[in-house]
């Protein structure tokens, strides 16, 4: 990030005309964007969600409260035409009232999707392989899909995003998230693990357990070894978007905690990725606190979303483009003619 | 409310293609949106903040960390023209990235105004008396500000908003604000009066204090009386624009402390008012969860905001407009052939 910008619109930011510290959070967010963007008054405009989608191994133990057969479908319905427009999930639903672009892809979902236009087929195998007994993904696996998503993410720039949001679907993937963070953060599984799509406790104890075992299979503590022994292809891809939009000075919009899972990942490759990432809601999701803590951010909202799609980073965009908004459209009390304090 | 609305959208959310529960607070909130406009698909599309600005005669006892001369000054702000738009204050830069509306009025400003052609003039009086020590306001002048917010809203609404923001700009207005909302509560003053733009523990003590005197001049309870007595002028015409809302079937995004006083005369004027009042965030200022656990309502997020001028609501209303969306553009499983939980 750039120092020299984030100092100058510090400066700035306390002279808008305001009383000092009243757009609370927003202030500091507003100079981290002008670090982003190098700029003392930053100027996003286009908002871009990867989507991306895979199936897991692990879905055969019964982690889920929904069948693996409901991730395809899924991918159908981000990509439906529909009276309201193309696609009619939520993610979909929500990103058209702000204006954001989705971008689907197939990152490894277990079924034979037919082509589509706005489909971008990245799958190397239908589903990962059972984490619970074996690695995830090979490491060359995973490296071909955080390429994938490096340049996915390239597209959506040359398309003009500004804010990139990744974004995932894929049955049993909180598992996967689960165990890549428990092993980041060096956490117990049962602090890090949740009820995903909203399993009852019976499930959550079998989750936790086939997290222990994962675990327990390797002590590997390398980065992108911990995401191909436990993580996902839509897990990887994500990491590719993150990386790739930090490395062409865009800004993510970090939603829940399957994609934070990618985040700790990738801040370990490259801690100067945190400068990148900027903070959504709080999810519902136990464990999603400690990333954000681990990574440096604080939730903006709570609406008690545990949703994924990306949906909660689409709906902190706009706050986001408001704090970008104050720094660069406000008058400070010496342009406006108005004593300060 | 339309009831009938309400039942069936909550039928659609039910069976929308998400686990049940996982758009969380934004379900609850579409549906409600679903009874405001008595719609199964609630459309909502305008947005207009309406920001009303007044002088308190309660300023000259020195309850506000800035001097009067900042209210007339910061009204020339949000009419300012400037590189970025029409108004260089926060609302004005926010509103803009949301595309919202501002109206600004001159409800009660203790100066001599220029003419603008986005002033809307309404003031009876350059600034109320001092509450401490005689009615703000006589009746008739409060009633006539309340009619002049309730015509500024239905220009706004002809000007095609479906969400109304009341936001305020006025030094001294949280005084008046914990006065009426003191009385309304029954609270003791020092549960509900706070440090507005940031006074420190001497002045917060002394404004305490004026409150507690005010009180003690009248018992009334009777809920325009109390807004005569202890209100102010922009409070008055937020209470007009909240009614006139309603009473056209639009919503009304509630931001902020003084916001929430005029609220709480609406809410005892008509009960009905509250199905008509979306939450925004939660504000800073000491009292504000206390007016909001009265209406109802739950705030949306907490960026720690404590600035007025409807800012609050305006970043509000992206994900009111959100919450619509999914109820109106999300497939259901069946639609979308996807088999439920």
């Amino acid at each position: 990030a750039d120092q020299s910008a984030m100092g100058r619109a510090r400066e700035r930011q306390a002279q808008l005309t305001k009383p000092a510290g009243a757009l609370g959070d927003l202030e500091e967010l507003s100079i981290r964007l002008a670090g982003i963007f190098g700029k003392e008054k930053p100027h996003p405009r286009g908002v871009a969600v990867i989507v991306a989608a895979g199936d897991h191994g692990v879905a055969q133990d019964g982690v889920s409260a929904y069948p693996p057969e409901v991730t395809p479908m899924m991918v159908m319905n981000f990509l439906a035409d529909t009276p309201g427009g193309a696609g009619g999930a939520a993610v979909n639903a929500i990103a058209r009232t702000v204006g954001a672009k989705v971008y689907v892809m197939d990152a490894g979902v277990n079924a034979e999707l037919p082509d589509h236009p706005r489909l971008h087929r990245h799958a190397v195998r239908r589903g990962t392989r059972n984490l619970r007994t074996e690695p995830a993904m090979t490491r060359q696996e995973t490296e071909t899909l955080v390429l994938a998503g490096a340049a996915l993410a390239r597209t959506a720039i040359q398309d003009g995003a500004d804010l990139l949001i990744p974004g995932e679907m894929g049955i049993g993937n909180t598992t996967p998230a689960a165990a890549v963070t428990a092993r980041l953060l060096n956490a117990d599984p049962q602090r890090v693990t949740g009820r995903g799509t909203g399993v009852n406790d019976e499930t959550l104890a079998r989750k936790v357990q086939v997290v222990r075992e994962a675990l327990n299979r390797t002590p590997t503590t390398d980065p992108l070894d911990v995401l191909a022994e436990f993580g996902g292809y839509e897990i990887a891809a994500m990491l590719g978007v993150m990386l790739q939009a930090a490395a062409s000075g865009k800004a993510v919009i970090l939603d829940g905690f399957v994609e934070g899972s990618a985040a700790l990942v990738g801040a370990e490759l490259n801690p100067a990725l945190k400068d990148y990432l900027l903070p959504a809601g709080e999810c519902a999701e136990i464990g999603h606190a400690a990333q954000l803590a681990h990574l440096g951010l604080t939730p903006m909202f709570n609406l008690g979303l545990r949703l994924g799609e990306g949906t909660g980073g689409v709906l902190a965009a706009p706050l986001i483009l408001a704090a970008a908004a104050t720094l660069r459209e406000m008058q400070t009390f010496a342009e406006a003619g108005v004593p300060g304090a």
